[in-house]
């Protein structure tokens, strides 16, 4: 039996749509016949964003943060505190951070982690530009993850960073804001009561 | 507080993805940032393919359905059976009967439903095109939905065809597949043991 399909313009933006993350090829259809439909699409506009996104966005060759020109908003803004350095293992991790409101000085994105398994090893990461803005006196925050490989990358560099004579500290680990004990995993609820602080 | 944000090429690719059908403003961060930092994002390709499809697709000026040239591959179609016409609302109702591989005649949408409300008149619809489609003796299969702007619309070109000396149908309503009567609705239900048929 003859059957149908779309137009081969409509089947490729399908399969494109279906490379995204979290969209399956429902969604990616649904999505698709939407930007030809509605009045509200604006598949051209979507199209010149993410043209424009490739050749505007790079990584700030100081921190490893999404830039537009040389250096970052980061890097380049004179308020925020030189002496303290959060080392971050990827780009995405910053923006939560900033969120927070907590934290006024520099990033560095490693831009991964230490991975044997991957072969990911420490000349993948940017660990040479790490140490040159590295200056006694600095405090380096590790806001790594807490799995295993956050763990290894985390003591790697500490053993690199202890020589050069700057303070050394981790984001807490503990409970999540509004995370109920029954539901928490025994490692955080280890790590909250090893972790616990005198009120004050 | 100095505040770090995104270049501003990123917070218009992140506003353009908001506006996709079922993307939030989280995901809609999650999919820019997966853009610039994946291995397997293509969001060249992506933007070729949006253009692409504004470019290439229109609507068949017989029945409807998308098309890249000037009739679509269903009308152009021979071994589809011209006897009979099913009629849809919208050009998304035509893949989802082409997957039930049910029927092989041809299709006509409406390209939407009466609506006084929405101030949709028949004079909005491809009312005028269906008619030079129809010739005496041929079926007029009606998949409209069974809202009652869909109801309607059946009422309304039933009264306009029924004249033409075709033979008019409409897809049966019932439980759907897999469907349990402790979860279906009361209409379903209804409509379900009215639209009875014999064990065959």
């Amino acid at each position: 039996m003859a059957f149908a399909a779309y137009p081969d313009a409509i089947i490729q933006l399908i399969a494109q749509l279906k490379r995204l993350p979290g969209i399956g090829p429902r969604s990616a259809e649904k999505m698709a016949i939407w930007m030809l439909q509605h009045t509200k699409a604006d598949p051209l506009g979507l199209a010149a964003s993410l043209t424009n996104v490739i050749e505007q966005v790079q990584l700030c060759p100081t921190c490893g943060f999404f830039s537009s020109h040389d250096q970052c908003a980061l890097c380049d803004d004179p308020r925020r505190d030189g002496n303290v350095i959060c080392i971050v293992e990827q780009v995405s991790d910053i923006m939560p951070i900033e969120r927070s409101a907590a934290f006024n000085g520099r990033y560095h994105c490693l831009g991964g982690k230490l991975s044997p398994l991957d072969q990911i090893g420490p000349e993948h990461l940017r660990i040479g530009p790490l140490l040159q803005r590295i200056r006694p006196q600095m405090e380096i925050i590790f806001a790594l993850g807490s799995d295993v490989e956050g763990e290894a990358t985390a003591h790697y560099l500490m053993q690199l960073l202890t020589p050069l004579g700057c303070s050394l500290t981790r984001i807490a680990q503990g409970m999540p804001a509004g995370g109920m004990l029954e539901h928490a995993d025994e490692l955080t609820v280890r790590r909250a009561i090893l972790g616990r602080r005198i009120f004050d």
